[in-house]
């Protein structure tokens, strides 16, 4: 089974910041995600990741807005750790193919081969203008430009070749430039020659992680990524994706890791677990919340009461130009189990989305395992309500007994990101 | 005074890497670097600093080609120092303005408010190639894109203002959305909308440092810069653009500190550094040698008698669209001292244009102090010749020199980069 930690500040319940032991207050402070990635690797997780998006979020006065930029961040982190793998969020629409091959050639030297790249192609019309542009791209280009992107930082990672550099001082030569290759590549998007100016990195190029369900996202993943993060609610929508997205993927002859997220509410009892997340949904800010889920569903929901149901007429998911499948998954949800919008921003409120369950570790263990026996996961993307006590909980209490179990790692047996994944 | 280390993997001589005592073959490995930043710090140094280009150098067979990219470097050096200033190269050609602001204030809070950013606006052909376009942008059209570049990114790091977080968990208002503001630039080469996703950074914005000494980098640096970088041959030419840059900046209410590059081949005697100065001659190869200089002047020089002068006929510096000031440099240091092609390929592999100085420590405290006291200078951009010895003798010989003639601190009287050189 594979672990990854899904760091951010306050933790992913939306109101975890106010949640006294959080660590919100710290947004900006290296040393606290430095701390939370020693606890990662503390609990042998394979990986610590930060999701990323290029504009300020919308709502700052009702929750932690702004922080780190997550290459930089994680430079800052991989020099206190050295074996948790470190991934970071990058967009392939507001990045140059040569800028962001390199910063992440640049991260996995820096972390001895531990560097990770979750590929995005950034949905709101937020990030456009702070790019030159008044509306974002379309959805299809986004993902046709995210594939080109992707191709040339390959071939840009694949441009020195690993016995490129001779370093004969005596005959004074440094390196043997028939094996350090122009890429020369001209596309539709577009136009790079390379080589690349940083030397063939440990691990060759970063794991490539992805995290798009739709048609588009799934496709991409298909062809590209190597681990996929993934929102799943149910059991039986978690098999339908793991089956759906394998079967893609070995029609390339490839074989991806499968993380559904989790946030684990954990406490001693059940009855711990259940305060803890009754005391988050009290906490929440219901203004905040109600923008989020209008967002999410791009209709304007302040008119409609908060007790009700949502409206009867929803966008279709083909109107949707951000996230595609969250949209949808909401939607389900909320048809499914005849949520009010209240109840609707408590549910949302765990993990955006993602599956929130609250227990003792023992059946969040259980539950793991269900989910990894059954076909729906080969690992989880663990998204602690507050963090850091959340991440400290579950590995002190979590990850010990999924190794009791035989389930996961006692000590990394790689050095590498890949490695740990168990990928070539 | 002022002292910046440049740091590079082997040493500013160009046949560093093929000295025994150069650390060029650990040109990725990041502890390397940290040891160079911890001696500069030892030193009490103003900052590191790490030149940055976007393509390979043209010449990988016979000299140190690649490395790791300067800001995720830097952010791995921040961690393990805790004062000296940290300045990266960014291009304002091939950077976009959020992506970098971005990166500088997040670079800014990791390192407590050490970050510095010596703007380039990138010279060659090699480097647009790997950014969709062939030819690169005309020098003036570069310098007018510099200049929206720096009003974008300064607006972005102003766009939160200091006490916008408010943190009240109580009341749950994170923070005020009324200090956040949007920045809606809109201008010849950018539209920005901000704000930056980034809180406001210890110093608020990095340091803006700039070394372009042609006719539009004076203007430039005039404008914008905090400190500027200078190749300056002798003192005469020393103290004219010293009194050209102070007067520029004076008419717009600007005090920038001006810092010569020196690459001081150090010997415990004359005798000593005047033998390493010829062993590191020796070392150089000719023909990596010669395509630098071809690339300076624009004319290939390889058909040329090595022992004869250079051609009679060169470009002008209005043909150059590259680097004009350098051009305009070498061009002059040839004819002043009618060097052949093979002498002026010894001189300029000290430092690529930078003036070099062999003697005894003694000897180049006084040199610094001369060029100090007489008006060329208000510290310096030291270059050592080999890394890291270079560096580790500078700062265990010269240093202390200058600490005991009171011309140089004993201890860091600031936490900030803006601190050490006396900015607000």
């Amino acid at each position: 089974m594979h672990l990854n930690a899904f760091l951010m500040p306050a933790g992913h319940h939306d109101a975890a910041w106010r949640h006294p032991s959080s660590g919100a207050d710290r947004a900006t402070d290296v040393a606290y995600y430095q701390d939370l990635a020693r606890t990662a690797e503390r609990g042998r997780l394979d990986s610590v990741f930060f999701a990323d998006g290029v504009a300020i979020r919308p709502a700052p006065a009702a929750n932690v807005a702004g922080g780190l930029e997550p290459l930089t961040l994680l430079a800052a982190l991989a020099v206190v750790t050295s074996r948790v793998g470190l991934i970071a969020t990058a967009s392939t629409t507001f990045y140059e193919p040569y800028t962001l091959a390199r910063a992440f050639a640049s991260l996995d030297h820096i972390s001895g081969g531990r560097a990770g790249w979750n590929i995005v192609t950034s949905g709101t019309e937020a990030e456009a203008r702070n790019f030159n542009r008044d509306t974002h791209l379309d959805h299809a280009v986004r993902y046709q430009r995210a594939a080109e992107f992707v191709d040339v930082a390959n071939a840009l990672w694949e441009s020195w070749e690993p016995d490129a550099i001779v370093f004969d001082r005596d005959a004074g030569v440094y390196a043997d430039p028939s094996k350090i290759h122009d890429v020369g590549h001209t596309g539709e998007h577009f136009r790079v020659r390379g080589p690349l100016n940083v030397p063939r990195s440990p691990q060759g190029r970063p794991l490539l992680v992805q995290a798009g369900s739709s048609e588009d996202g799934r496709a991409f993943a298909a062809r590209h990524a190597e681990a996929i993060f993934t929102a799943q609610q149910t059991l039986a929508d978690g098999q339908a994706f793991y089956r759906d997205v394998k079967a893609r993927a070995a029609r390339h002859g490839r074989d991806p890791r499968i993380l559904p997220g989790i946030c684990p509410v954990l406490g001693s009892t059940e009855e711990e677990a259940h305060r803890l997340s009754e005391s988050l949904t009290e906490l929440q800010v219901l203004d905040y919340g109600l923008e989020q889920l209008s967002g999410m569903l791009n209709v304007d929901l302040s008119g409609y009461p908060l007790d009700g149901p949502l409206p009867d007429v929803l966008p279709s998911e083909d109107e949707i130009n951000g996230n595609k499948s969250r949209f949808t998954l909401v939607a389900r949800l909320a048809r499914r189990e005849k949520l009010t919008i209240r109840q609707i921003i408590a549910r949302l409120g765990g993990g955006r989305g993602h599956r929130v369950f609250a227990g003792t570790p023992e059946q969040v263990a259980d539950e793991l395992e269900e989910w990894h026996r059954l076909g729906a996961a080969d690992g989880f993307n663990i998204m602690p309500p507050v963090l850091p006590t959340g991440l400290e909980d579950f590995v002190d209490h979590v990850v010990p007994l999924l190794q009791k179990r035989g389930l996961f790692r006692h000590e990394y047996e790689s050095t590498t990101l890949r490695g740990h994944y168990g990928l070539d």
